[in-house]
């Protein structure tokens, strides 16, 4: 083991993901975050001095940084693969396509900067990433998207988390790959792609999200799995485009999507 | 990147975490794990028959596998680094040593099976694991244990996880490391351990968690983070003793303990 | 408002509901009842000195003492009336039948003192009240059951309370109406009845809940709605056998069952 | 019991309180309300045919229409009483003055109409409700308030409800007593006081919730319960401005406040 260990000891992590806490923005359709001690220090004193502090935690599978499941988008009645929902679906969650079925991901990943390809520290809400886009960021960082790579697209949203408003963008709507984009990364056959918006897509100005065509190419057509809510701030100042991509669902059995930290190994 | 990235595609991911579900074994002390589907594909479709499933959680920071934050225990009023509860803990959790302070771990790790060097399925409830048992399965494993390690100790017991009260262990105990097996992990420096049981220490039978020195020794004194949950059952029977250690605790602000789903590289 | 309000005025109070905290019997199929202080005084301190403490609470509509709502039960796939449940269920509840269309609740109440019929502090688990149980012990208490009563039953059971196994009885049954006692119910057209244990039926020592008849009469072809988890001590203690009834649902859109506090009013 | 059962049974019940829904208003201080549906029909089936539905709730004490505790506020770090915070907090909530304390209320309720009396549909967000509002109201409505009385405050906030941002009135404040009129409730003892507002108070236009003097007032110095989040749009209708009212607080052990179904009985 000593090779690969010398390289990796060596190596940097950096952190993927956006902080969990009560006031965080969270879509309307998944339950607010919550998190309170149930017990602290000095509640309960062990006879020997000690003394321990929990939580209760209120969450939900698509709260923070996640990743969805297949379970999580239908289209026309049909889940990926032409499962149909009724048969999977129950008080115990899906029976298939459930987080709990996603392996562990340790996998070649690569960014692609819109926002810097724009020279922009955020593009604007309703901004469509475009197939040109994509390949144009590719090119000006010297990086080639390969089959089963996690794609992770920077459009510089990630700056607006802590103003929630602003982060979820009802009126202004968010930035992100329109349908043509979905169809590229599709096409190219990578094993996840991300973002750092709430629901990954392009989302036009005061529409809310009507349609949401990039989840139905890439769930439910391709089988690959969305990570929204990443912070990639960290990831574009390290000038890194490709890296050693990490990412570890929760076993949460039956559920359509898991909250995760993501993280890059890049050489240091 | 070449080199690294070919040894790591090359090798096999171990996952060390056990499924969440409701009615799975958790600590009476910590909130039920809760998972309920809220809207379920058909509930609601969007004017192009795209539908979405998912879902609302209830757990706790020491729910399923997961691990231990410094801020999660004291000893006669203080934790780690002599900080006084009182001024740190409040209804935003903890303002220092919660869980978010705990960078993703990736580090070398070690398994030592206590359970395969006596030659039994599982140790039994009450078992102190000693000292010479560390030292033993080490040298029978050929491996050493190094500063910054993550040592994982095998028992067995995650044989009865899918038998909630055997698990938990109230009338029989569990086993794990005592006294003096903690000081000596502590004064390995290792960066963190784990174990199988609920409560990583050697619980003896119908006592309950009357005292806890392991976490004393380690949490407190040593500040070295401790995980709960795991199975080991995988990655012992690969028969590798050391591996690279991959776990990300979730940001939760100010929380005692996270979640996780730890993973092994080892050579395929 | 004067001749009636003297009246009540010196009426007596009798609470009729049992506690609601963390580790008090909850059937499995319910979730767990947590509550959880997030802020306490001293948190935060406003500039004027003023302190707030306020909880976060996890709990079902079926948990503790409780009403179930006509949408709770459905036979042979149908709900009271005939109803579809796949027209009414979604992500929003019920949108007919729910708990928020129960009114407040006001009526004539009647205990019938099966424990006292018989002379036992409580029925054994497994026993069945006969309708010459709810007749006799009417006659001995010379009480009448009429149109649009709250009927409630006492078996006694309420005494298991603290102690939760016993209480919810998966090894003993519990005592409650059989199938014949629930038509009579239904015949005499009663406004809802009650009792004290967790599932209302009779259940059998080790068999669980496989099937609830008298939910199934009461609820679905009789439209009349079940209070379960009462505590009806006090009420006993008191020797009325009539009083003024007066349970309040809380108006949970589209839920299936609220907890309550059910009270009587008796003549001082 | 005839004759008090005979005018009770010619009553007509009024509720008073606001309906529970994922989305409604909540102060941001407090969980989100959640509700979903665990099971739905369909998903177990029993051998017999019957199947039930349920769901889990996630709340807070001050969610919806609920009464205040006197745990709930402290002032210069005292409660009702003199109590110390300190000795009564713990992860059991609180061992006195908790809301589990507050024996069932069945008392002389009386409104006081401010909205009528100044004929609007609702006061102005920030408007102060004074001692001569109180009195004047009174009179015009010729009922007397008296010692014990449950005194409700319209000011016809209620009907924002259905928009959360305005019924909340971050902007715009919310009407409500002043001190002086908190201070007149006080004196004139009686049992508690509610209004339709989230706070009770007067909030001024985008100060948010500084300072809080009504409950300085009433809960902490005069012992006097709040209810918040009332609908009083349907009594108010009646034109009767007394009653019997009636409101059951969930036992709720430990917590410092609870939602609740307040109702007037009135002469039909």
């Amino acid at each position: 083991m000593g090779a690969i260990w010398d390289r990796l000891a060596s190596s940097q992590v950096i952190d993927l993901a956006q902080p969990l806490h009560r006031g965080m923005p969270v879509s309307p359709n998944h339950p607010a975050f919550q998190l309170a001690l149930m017990r602290r220090h000095g509640d309960m004193v062990r006879p020997d001095g000690g003394s321990a502090a929990n939580e209760i935690i209120v969450t939900g599978g698509h709260v923070g940084t996640h990743i969805d499941a297949l379970a999580h988008v239908s289209q026309d009645g049909l889940l990926h693969g032409g499962v149909k929902p009724d048969s999977i679906q129950s008080n115990l969650g899906f029976s298939e396509l459930g987080i709990e079925t996603v392996e562990p991901i340790v996998c070649r990943g690569v960014i692609l900067d819109i926002a810097a390809l724009h020279g922009v520290d955020a593009l604007e809400g309703g901004y469509e990433v475009s197939v040109e886009d994509l390949e144009k960021s590719a090119g000006r960082q010297r990086v080639e998207v390969m089959v089963g790579d996690a794609v992770l697209i920077r459009t510089g949203w990630s700056r607006h988390w802590n103003n929630p408003n602003a982060f979820i963008g009802t009126d202004t709507g968010t930035p992100g790959p329109g349908e043509a984009a979905a169809r590229w990364l599709s096409e190219h056959r990578v094993r996840l792609t991300g973002a750092e918006t709430i629901a990954f897509e392009l989302i036009p100005p005061a529409q809310g999200h009507a349609v949401l065509p990039a989840h139905r190419i890439l769930l439910v057509e391709a089988g690959i799995h969305i990570i929204e809510v990443m912070d990639l701030s960290r990831l574009a100042a390290s000038d890194v485009s490709e890296f050693i991509f990490v990412a570890t669902p929760l076993k949460l059995v039956g559920a359509t999507g898991s909250p995760i930290r993501p993280i890059a190994l890049i050489d240091a």
